[in-house]
């Protein structure tokens, strides 16, 4: 029996935990500009506090790797399997979702020792890797930082939507640290055509590139002839669609959309505060205006902006309220190299028109991981590209955003498509 | 000006008001056996009483049809637009969907009457139809025909459902009439293996025969190779994952099916009896086995029967526990008259791994109809086949039936489906 | 050993027997105007079916009568004991509240002939009665037909609130059978002065005369000195509180009732329709007046008729908007023969500023009957007197209704106090 | 016209101060053990965030005392005017109760610089009043004193709540600091007889001591000779009902007391764990026994100790089944003084039979205060006595504390009571 090679000093195993250090420090500072108090609460059973998600990604580790591939490893508190686990069934009961928020212990603090502890137990672990324990590490930690990447993003929209629950609409940041998605000036919208055909769709993870596995398998779709709107829509459109009564009417909804119109009084995007809203009152004379709640508090609407934190609904009946429609997300996907498309990524989240339904030949991942993602895979909409939110190198032409059709607290705008 | 051509005695005509007369007194004939009481009521908001299905496609032919169409007609009841109007938004407010077991006026006997003044002047307007009027009017005849065929095969099945909620577990009809779900012995289930390549999909409607809007446009879709069951699944095979404790576990669940099991107790399919189950007890000796509530009252659990009534989520986890998975909508509607395949219509409903999206191309039908289906083309699943309780005639290879994920009061079973 | 004496032809037993037949007789005739439909739906959980109460009321003889007391007699349908028990748990598991309406079986005439099978028992048992065994039977059928006097109410109040979900308002009977709470004319009120000090409060049954469990025992209480309207609330009065924006302004009432005001949207009394309600449209030019609908139908709101199905909140909200308040129950059996009063039987419930709480010394009737009132005695409030579908003969001055403070569905008005 | 007499330097003046001084701190004492999150959250609609308490009891001296009696007062922060509302109709919209808990902002701190603004505002209004304005303000301190004391005591059972909702079970304060309800040893109990008559009950204000409102007017009560128990009911006692099946049973309980039992599972106390509960496996061994969760965090069940945290249906349960029932609030406060009663104050509040009703001759306080205790009089339970919770000093024989019949989260139990 011979050893295992030794790769101590691999760049590659370098190169991996400068990532990693540079993904976990990422986390702890987009949550360095909030108070104890704002990291503990949630606002609803969808959203998590930003310490929850602090724990749960180092539970991740802690568990899927740790657990599993470092000898000798000593968990840093076994109550925390109970309080941290998400949805993992295979891993045993947990705390109810919607109680997230009332775990005010363990404190902040204890949960940045969590973060310390098991840090350099991964880090260690990396550095002692030999051959065959990289190859069964190599995918978990990759996993896990992509992982942590989906929350990085959730922390800033659950704690979005917190904030904007509080009379006083408290702002994440000073406004002057402007998001990319208000832009200066937006041209009028274009049509892009594009013949259709046999398409290629999906991850090729044939070159050990990452992809999840929702992703996949490559796989060819036939598209009919389309066209593809050049850009977002902005605030400035959607505002057209508020003033024409859209959300008055029935006719450009679709029935279980109406119906959620009319039992909770939607009349505007769910950000939007209205001319006159008694939260605009300390305002003054620009209580007169429309106005949209972000990261960087109360601001006047910005009409270049794309509109954003739509659910599926409002995306939809939009659409159809223009004479146009949602593309398919094949669509989308076929278009996102397009000559002179642009805003696919960075600015919103991209309702498109297909449901969550696995990919032909669909293989969930092995083990624990296997409940990643296709065990949600009914009862959502596929959103495409990315958003303001989205960490640097999180996203993909190929990567498949889900949330339910209701869901209004995510960046999630839309662009438009209609048939040739 | 030349008058329109008369066709008044085209076989054509006949034939229609033949087919209309058969179609409008199935109806009466599936409520035959009921009681007024039993005619009335509705057991949950999703369910209608026999009487509004009755009112209502009558409803139907004479908003559609005779309000448009037939010069100088008297509406029977101008209030009976709010009582019967089901989800036509466009037709102004309505009654709400929920209260329908309410109305015990208007009675049954005039709703009958309603009905055959309705036909009436339906069958009138078919003899004075001119060819210009004709094509005006045959496509929503037809429209309507099929629509009442719906609300036919929902008849049987909300009855089912109030009849369940009853703890006498009363028949809508004595047993000797069975239906053909109840098969006297099956085979060992076999797969059919199929190339799959890129398959043509869809109603095609250059021959004028009928299809709903939502069965189209004709399109081609890429299917990788599959395998499709040659039979149903049966309620002996069934009951091998109920005695497996496949309730109890969350690994063959979809996450939202999972949660629905918890939170909802469900343990069996919702019209199996267990053994011993209190409703059971004046059976004697008979009570000690499982048993299944159907339109002939409980029977003993058939092992040989197609298992019915199951949501997606139970026939999901079912094809997920024996290691295969659902067809698709395109796999099942490419096997359809693949050799050796049997039981794809007249039995149950064929649950398949398809959200009911759009196909490429669809365009709604025009004015009021246009809200028959496309509306509702979000979280809901796609059903293939034809029930025992489908009337005759209403099944095609290409029908697209839907209904949500959890519902569980349609005839609704699986076969499945596996990747080569 | 003596044989115990005979009575078989006693007056005594003649007079009950013969009340039996017309307590059970009214029962029917109040059913008689309803169809089959109409007696078997339930609008709400709190409410029952026409014909559960006819069937409940039989059980209630059947049970607590004849399974104890007759020789050797068999039930009707054992059946029935699980779909026909109200609330008494000593008697094992029951139908569920919620779903009386959904049973359709057993059919109206079943119940009837469950009806005759059960006078005919009771009938002959009394007949066959010696002095021992009518000691022990005399109190249980008193009992029964007290209890089945206040179904008797509840089979008018429960159809009324069913028949006014029906958006086409149909009528309980004609129109020219008025309820005497139509009052030709009223005069303005006057306040009737009273000393107060120690009174007598409660049922003395002393004498054998009737009285619930709930009324005694009779004891002493202090009141102060007060005044007591002389006659009742009319919805000419009540409509100024209306049209004083009373149902916008949170001050005259109590918390709770604010907060269903405002979560329910109540604007008016429940039965009101305001003028140009859609529910009037058909009236013509008379859909511009207030309107209440009643057994009678939808009659113009008459101001000299009692204000009437009031939930406690309306009632106290109205007394506090006029600076008055309602009286305590003791204080309106004291002044129950105070001269110059009207109006305290025979018109409506008139709810009392007292809780439901036990008299002193409370005695709960034996056995199973145990349950009867004293297990509801908290979160009620005491109403008295009794309304125009009280059946005759079934109100006393010492008799306590009771219902939640949020019951709108009672004949339930209001007579105001004020202290001196 | 004369100037008003100064009396800067009364000393009733500097009482008032001191005494308002020591309520203020303690509010601060109570809060202190608690970190930051720990004083945010919210775990129920019914309780507060330790950080509003804090801020709720200052916006009432700001709102009812200085912004009506301080010339020129500035308030601290308009907005807190909406935010820190409790329910005074009067004084505008508020902030829903349920969302409290979503108020990360304003900070701790901030709440701690709104507290000492006020504070000096109304110290230096106190050093500047003459006799006109003490008359004026000293009721309002008053009552302002003995509001915050109020809220002192829902600080430590609201947080005890929310500390009870995690997995954690973490200790309010070190076990070391043990309350008084936790004896040393508990005496058999004894009937102490008295012999009723004639009673004075509720508080007589002629002497210028403080009464809420509720409280009064002084009137006199017959009661008919009772006996009460010298001691109150103890954890070992209850613990007998407990594994009798108590809340197995129907019969003890009143009928809304099953229904709740039923529907959430009741089987013991709410802040009881049962041996083996999952909640306590980290203690080893002693996880085999009841334990109760406390202040002190989780401890094993005490059996001497006063039985605690009951609602009014399980503390009137445990009395029907031990055969005696609950005093009602006169009987209980005619035997205050009793003599070899104990127990009546200093360790748990009292359920008693009486609702909470006005008193005959009941008026409201004044202006805005006239919400403080009327508007509630109706659906809940008068509770007498006072607990270990309660600030010192803040118990009276005449106090009348009052929550609706289901609640589980105060420091309340019951003594018994039986007929003579």
């Amino acid at each position: 029996m011979t050893l295992p090679e030794l790769i101590f000093s691999s760049p590659e195993i370098h190169a991996l935990q400068r990532r990693y250090r540079e993904v976990r420090e990422y986390s702890l500072a987009l949550a360095a500009p909030l108070s104890d108090e704002d990291q503990c609460i949630q606002s609803m059973a969808e959203t998590s506090p930003t310490k929850w998600h602090l724990a749960h990604t180092t539970w991740f580790f802690e568990t899927l790797l740790l657990q599993c591939h470092a000898q000798g490893y000593q968990v840093f508190n076994p109550r925390f399997e109970y309080l941290f686990n998400s949805y993992y069934d295979a891993l045993g009961p947990r705390h109810p979702r919607s109680q997230r928020g009332l775990l005010t212990r363990p404190a902040r603090q204890e949960v940045h020792a969590y973060r310390r502890y098991v840090d350099h137990a991964v880090l260690s672990l990396m550095s002692q890797a030999d051959t065959k324990l990289w190859a069964d590490i190599e995918p978990i930690i990759t996993l896990g930082l992509q992982h942590e990447q989906q929350h990085q993003e959730l922390i800033l929209t659950d704690m979005l939507h917190a904030l904007s629950c509080n009379p006083l609409q408290p702002a994440y940041r000073a406004s002057n640290t402007q998001l990319p998605t208000q832009a200066m000036q937006t041209n009028p919208m274009h049509w892009i055509e594009l013949a259709g055909g046999a398409v290629d769709i999906g991850h090729d993870n044939s070159d050990g590139s990452f992809g999840f596995d929702n992703e996949g398998p490559r796989h060819k779709v036939l598209l009919r002839p389309y066209a593809i709107s050049d850009r977002l829509v902005t605030c400035g459109d959607y505002a057209q669609f508020v003033a024409a009564n859209g959300y008055l009417r029935a006719d450009p909804w679709l029935s279980d959309g109406w119906a959620i119109v009319q039992a909770q009084g939607w009349r505007h995007p769910a950000y939007w505060l209205p001319p006159n809203d008694p939260r605009l009152f300390h305002l003054g004379e620009a209580a007169h205006q429309w106005h949209v709640f972000g990261l960087d508090g109360l601001q006047p609407l910005d009409p270049n902006a794309p509109v954003s934190q739509l659910s599926f609904y409002e995306a939809a009946a939009y659409a159809q309220w223009v004479g146009a429609r949602l593309p398919t997300e094949f669509e989308w996907e076929a278009a996102f190299a397009a000559p002179g498309i642009s805003q696919m990524t960075g600015h919103v989240w991209q309702w498109t028109r297909s449901s969550y339904d696995p990919y032909p030949g669909f293989k969930p991942l092995a083990g624990v991981a296997s409940e990643y993602n296709g065990k949600f895979m009914v009862g959502q909409l596929v959103l495409r590209g990315g958003s303001a939110a989205t960490p640097a190198g999180h996203t993909r032409s190929t990567y498949r955003n889900f949330f339910p059709p209701s869901a209004r607290w995510q960046l999630s705008g839309l662009r438009l498509a209609r048939d040739l």
